[in-house]
């Protein structure tokens, strides 16, 4: 089923010099190319506009860049497969990604690396330059701290705020399991679910498929499942051992894959292919991890009747490019103040029902470069939004309720 | 002399139109639009930078935007003639300024509004965002506190650091005055400047009229002129009381005008015209306050025989626009670590020789639209930062000795 990319090689020299300088631009939006234009662009003509805005604070939202500006911070904790690298050396990869916001969700973005992992610290920061942005893309914070620090954020900024390796994740792995369970005849409440990896990643796919209705989940971490009976688990882990793994199967990922429906892999580990062979029939893979996958779709591909990657160079690539652009363009869209559980399921919908009539075993995303996807994400992240009562001007009660209820 | 812009006047509607939404836009200088692109931009090829990065973080230099990234810094404590604004709404200066780099430094540059006054916290959160940024313009930070945390900020950040309000307008300032003195035949040991307003600006540009050479100067602030014997001053003002007023004058600006050469205001406050009359022959009027100068134009120029103010509607249009480009271009191009007194003269000196064999009473800066003035500030800037020893890999003790005098 291997459709390998058949485009020239990627050398070391061609990615050097593309990132040689960075990968933005500032722009001015306005001619500053004339006396009258620097008037109207500067003083005197902006003074007019800081006052109004002064008399008027709603004049922020309308008249400044910040209410629809992204930042992507990081503080470099677990960047890519590297891990804790430093704020420094992860910010090409932030770069990248407020590229990513502006080609895929016509959104402005900047990176901004945080010299500290200190939470508090972070949310300070944050708190003190929130005049300057409206929504924050948490990236690359090593977890367990990334759960307490989104949090945070969350209550502190009352504006958008999603870590992407968990959410961004969740969200397209839903769209594929979506369709990965069409295209096998299952229901969601009759499906077990492997996740092998408890980080980020692991922890947020378990949290949107609770939420979505699978019927059983089984996560694993480096110790094997996790079970009510494991006195070394962290507080989040804790609270998911409480809510999957019914059975309270002891063992590794070969005795979870036992009898299970889905692998899902977020964990940069390897899965023999005899634990494959073991699940039921029909099953589905997702080896997400990157550059290598658990397993190797040609090879899992001779047990499972699906199989996706994160690797651009097989099909069914779940990339988290997908999710981000349109949840954050239709939260920002519909004035939200907070991204809802109900918003991220509803782009899990919106991406799996792009897909539509032409879903196939090696078709069950969209391509990443699919210009319908951020669109179709952000038109249901919006009605969604207003659903939920999170757009400009609810009352508090409301706001923080599903704030406490977010994945 | 008055030469009012006859273009359109500007319409209210006209500026809130245009700041709508904001006046920047942040773009992806790499192609997105494949996945082979997607693959060099963004993962895979996007570790391979950061990887590189973390063995060598010169390398943060090289292959991230930020190095020569300008933030453009404010607390909205000093906006304009709107004074203690706030954060919020002195974004849209902020913006605008951003806007200015890129139209006339050719660099890249994001507003960041700040929601404290305390210099602790605002050197604390620039530090810990050290490794997304390459420079600071430090923009309407009230003063005395500006002096304060300008010094801080460079101690802290070891980069190009300059609040404009100070050194902007003393560069310029200096630059008008220099040939203001060639048309009248002054020398600067022989000249008296009186200077109105003793606040960022003012004693900005007294400094740098001293570190020239200029032979006695006197300042005026709300309670007159600035003298030894007065038991009311700040830190700052205690220091240039030291270093001016050679003869100790007591009084207002009407008994400091009193055989003068030049007057330089930059106080929001007026001038009569009896004491403009009453200073020497051929004498240099800067009357500087936006929008309404310390004395019309053409009222001073009864007495005076060159005339300057801050307005775009009159000739010798004072306007920091002429220095803060060039300066940070020159700086960042010469990978300097402090922008230092020399450069600010150097910077002075090259936007006074753009004007060379056309100077006449109503030409004695360029043109805010002159295309040689940032490239012939940047490059005499440049000079500048290599004799100062300021650039990349100077021993430390070099380095702080520079700091340590810095203007």
């Amino acid at each position: 089923m291997s459709t390998i990319d058949t485009t020239a090689p990627i050398t070391d020299d061609e990615v050097f010099a593309s990132h040689a300088g960075g990968k933005l631009t500032v722009e001015s939006t306005m001619p500053l190319d004339s006396k009258r234009a620097l008037s109207i662009a500067y003083t005197p003509g902006v003074a007019q506009v800081s006052r109004a805005i002064r008399d008027d604070p709603a004049r922020h939202a309308t008249h400044t860049w910040a209410s629809r500006l992204v930042v992507v911070l990081s503080d470099g904790t677990a960047v890519l497969g590297l891990g804790d690298i430093g704020a420094a050396a992860s910010l090409p990869v932030m770069e990248g990604k407020s590229a990513l916001f502006r080609e895929f969700g016509g959104l402005n973005s900047i990176p901004l690396v945080i010299d500290t992992t200190d939470v508090d610290e972070i949310v300070e920061t944050m708190v003190r330059l929130r005049p300057s942005f409206g929504a924050v893309n948490l990236e690359d914070v090593v977890a367990p701290r990334c759960f307490e620090l989104e949090q945070r954020l969350i209550e502190a900024l009352d504006c958008p705020v999603m870590h992407d390796d968990q959410h961004g994740t969740a969200v397209v792995v839903l769209a594929a399991l979506t369709n990965a369970t069409r295209l096998t005849g299952r229901r969601f409440a009759d499906t077990r679910v492997v996740i092998a990896g408890a980080g980020a990643a692991g922890i947020a796919v378990a949290d949107i498929l609770l939420e979505a209705g699978v019927g059983d989940i089984i996560l694993t971490d480096s110790q094997g499942t996790i079970h009510r009976d494991r006195d070394d688990l962290n507080v989040v882990k804790a609270r998911v051992a409480a809510q999957t793994n019914r059975e309270n199967i002891i063992g590794g990922v070969t005795e979870a894959l036992e009898g299970a429906d889905v692998f899902i892999g977020v964990s940069s580990s390897q899965v023999p292919e005899e634990a494959v062979a073991a699940m039921n029939d029909d099953a589905i893979v997702f080896a997400l991890s990157n550059p290598d996958p658990e397993i190797m779709p040609e090879v899992a591909a001779r047990h499972a009747a699906v199989v996706a990657t994160g690797r651009s160079d097989f099909p069914n690539q779940i990339n988290n490019v997908l999710a981000f652009p349109g949840i954050f363009r239709g939260a920002l869209d519909a004035g939200a103040r907070r991204i809802t559980p109900a918003m991220k399921v509803a782009a899990a919908t919106a991406i799996a029902d792009i897909v539509g009539e032409e879903l196939s075993a090696e078709y069950i995303v969209p391509s990443p470069l699919d210009e319908r996807v951020a669109a179709g994400v952000a038109a249901a992240v919006i009605a969604a939004a207003h659903q939920d009562g999170v757009t400009e001007g609810v009352a508090d009660g409301v706001t923080d309720g599903v704030a406490d209820g977010a994945v």
